[in-house]
């Protein structure tokens, strides 16, 4: 079996997270492990998978790395898989980004990533085989990458996609550069100042166009593609909030 | 369908073929077509391989480079593989070598490669699932590889460790260093440079010691183990066998 003391992945890798959202395919989950373990990643995350626990294929993919399956975080929703998470990394095989977002080569962004991870928790989001990540899901992170291919099709599968991101991650932590000391914000922190803002622009009479949820996307995205926002940045628009909602209230609404 | 036009991998890199030694997994023959062709490799050689042509898994894990498959060269030796390859890449995951034989890691070798497949014909050799390459499979390649890893169990699987290195190797040809120019003697060369010295020495009484398998293998290690070794310098040990052989033959054997 496997000598723990031959491992030589930085510690701080347990702050990084594989989170596969929705994946069909158990073989997928079994070598998604694998690929982890040997680059000293141990935490998956699983967002409404497929029954994988019952298919023996999932441990023969898994080969070795077994408990990483048993040890998987099931989650329903990926709002729940990246609560606690300061940097979401999203991956997408697409060259342009939705609404101009920029898209990073993992090869430029794996350096970064393990800047932040020796100090900060990090989530890296791949999709479904069909469909990859969908784009409410890509206007959740605060950076997406993509691996240079030669051309669109045929596409890595999943199980590839997660090989070639976890391989670059490790190499740049094997060799880190200085750990990023940002108090980035985190997921849910980001979330709650996007509805404060929504409800009380609300309160002020704003009607969005054309809709709420429209709205509310294009706060989150102000946010998001940031990837400096710290903790301090969201207290100071919460602020803005309160002082708003206070004249709000001596207005008598 | 795939259109052609999108390809933007650098036509050279037709002269890199990647090798599978025995493949016992149709599976792992389909992925690694599909790897393949996603970092624009067109040339898949296989050496002995498990009936895959029938298996319907083959095709399945191929998805989109079925083409791969079906332009397989299928052949019955590593010998027949390597015939007309000036470069030979053997891939491994030993941290050491075999008779203390450098092993470079993939992301420093990525380059050497793409230096020399601009001009030259490159082959990759991949072992069997299990095994491996063989040692004597290792003493033919002028450059061992490996891919660093967090600990040495699990490996990755067959297919894992052909996306990885072509990966790399793609990277590496997108922004190509200055082509090496170098006249690389061709394996059959070394070949037959090898046998030519081994006959020249039993003519001059040699004896090897313990015998002569062994005294072959330390010939030809002694020339695998240079990547720098050119037409011309085998045509130096061409001539002082020719010599030896000359001197023999004057004085009557």
């Amino acid at each position: 079996m496997a000598d723990r003391s031959e491992n030589i992945a930085p510690a701080f890798l347990s702050n990084l997270r594989v989170v596969l959202v929705e994946p069909k395919v158990p073989g997928n989950i079994g070598a998604t492990a694998r690929a982890m373990r040997t680059m000293g990643l141990s935490r998956l995350v699983l967002v409404k998978p497929v029954d994988f626990r019952t298919v023996p294929e999932t441990r023969w993919m898994a080969h070795g790395a077994e408990d990483l399956i048993d040890n998987a975080a099931v989650v329903s929703s990926v709002d729940e898989a990246l609560a606690d998470i300061a940097l979401v990394v999203g991956t997408t095989n697409r060259t342009r980004g939705i609404w101009l977002n920029p898209i990073y080569n993992i090869d430029r962004a794996a350096a970064l990533i393990a800047g932040v991870v020796q100090k900060q928790t990090v989530a890296v989001l791949f999709g479904r085989e069909d469909r990859g990540l969908l784009n409410h899901e890509l206007q959740r992170c605060n950076l997406i990458v993509r691996i240079p291919v030669a051309m669109k099709y045929p596409s890595l599968n999943l199980s590839q996609a997660v090989m070639v991101i976890v391989y670059e991650i490790f190499q740049a932590c094997l060799d880190p550069p200085k750990p990023v000391r940002l108090r980035l914000a985190k997921n849910q922190d980001i979330e709650r100042i996007s509805y404060r803002i929504h409800d009380t622009m609300r309160r002020v009479g704003f009607t969005p166009h054309p809709n709420e949820e429209t709205f509310l996307r294009a706060i989150r995205r102000v946010f998001r593609r940031s990837l400096q926002l710290e903790h301090r940045d969201v207290a100071t628009l919460h602020k803005l909030c309160d002082e708003i909602d206070a004249y709000v209230e001596r207005r008598g609404g």
